[in-house]
């Protein structure tokens, strides 16, 4: 990953959607705005933006649930990543 | 559960509908925005997203009433969850 | 009453408007926003959920008056009650 | 005054129109919005409903200039009162 | 002046529109929204309705530009004066 | 300059645009929303309106490039000037 | 760069789309609303508006990531420039 997110934001790795019936959380048809599945993979100091507090909760290589509208797409090597603040971040998946 | 929540986030899995007449409390018919029924199967860390405090005031297990709109249904495992603030459970229904 | 409110939430048991007039306090007619009265049956912690601190200005059993539009219907034991926040009851009633 | 209002807030007995000419004060009869004239017949303990501070700037009694579409409407005893914050008095009238 | 304003607001009485040539500041003709000239005929005690301060920057006798829609119109004794806040005065003019 | 301006506004005497360009500094023609560039002839205390904090970036005599929409139209000795919040001015020009 | 941005501002000169390929990055074809690449050619002392902190996060000659609708274009010297926050800035990219 050769972007360092500023602030609070983390770099998403999407997942497929094909993949994730096999990690056991499928998420619902129905629902458009669903909270969607990805990998961390680059995090930044995590000072907020709104607060006088500073600290991430997640980790480069968590798996992770976020908010569908969240953050912005942008492309590197011909990967789709998601840039986005990590209050946009549900929860973190575990096995 | 194999999803943690972030901040003062909690994860709800809803009871049916059937089920909550013999718990003694009826949702009104009337009104589609009352709130729902379910227990706390998951809870972050208690950070507020807003303010400089922490704290859970819910506890998994816990049966709560919930604002019908709040949070994200997720399923998993053919389950269907909502995860949600804290400050959007309106209390808890003890017996 | 079986359900504990959380934060600053109070559960209110509406009176019958039926009963007013012998109060005192008459809700006018023309206006449809007038404040409602009721009877505390629970109150949460205090705890507010926009500030740092914590404190209820009402107690169970209290007759206060509340905006007419603040909060949410719950029935419970074929009672209907309000569930709302403290800062939404605009006044206490004594004899 | 058999209603004690909660936090910042004030019950005011507004003046009849009839009356405020010989009180030296005329609200213009062009602007819908100008403010009324009323007397302060109870009064809150101060904490404000936003800042972390208490104190009332007006006492029972006092003869107060205060926004027209401020507060609810509320009955007591065949007299219609009004109910609402302090800070939507914008001034204490002495003679 | 028969009024004590409350808070941070202040009472103005506004110039007339004939004598601010003389005064060498004119108002532009075209701008519907320009800043208006009046006199300040009476200060509050200077606590901010939003903020943890209190203090005037304004004294009666000051000659100032304030913001044409700001605050509202009273009539006393046949004058027309305007209650404003005081972050709605935008400058004070001196000779 | 006869106005003092309040808290942390300035006052700004705009440049002719036929001049902007001697400066090395061109406004694009295609954007209408370009900031503006200006002097400054007169500046408040500091004391910001929503902050607990007090100071000027900008002193009399800086040829400042300012938001254009931002602050109010006065005429004061035939001459046009913008009075504004220092925050609406974007930088400094130096040579 | 003869412009100094106030507070936590910063002048960033956008990328030729043209060169964005050789960087690695490649902005995505079908999002309008995608981040854009730029290099850091001033910065402000840092002050936030909203917030009662001081420090920036990006250095001039840095290689930015930053959001497509945020800040102004100026133009200086013949090239277009663009002044915004350092919060719209959502990542450094290094090699």
């Amino acid at each position: 990953m050769k972007l360092k997110p500023l602030f609070d934001r983390v770099v998403i790795l999407p997942e497929q959607k094909e993949n994730t019936t096999s990690s056991g959380i499928i998420l619902p048809q129905t629902s458009q705005e669903a909270p969607q599945i990805g990998k961390i993979v680059a995090v930044g100091d995590g000072e907020s933006l709104e607060l006088d507090r500073t600290g991430m909760k997640v980790n480069v290589g968590d798996r992770v649930l976020y908010n569908k509208y969240a953050g912005s797409e942008i492309k590197l090597d011909n990967k789709t990543y998601i840039i986005m603040r990590q209050i946009d971040i549900v929860g973190v998946i575990y096995e």
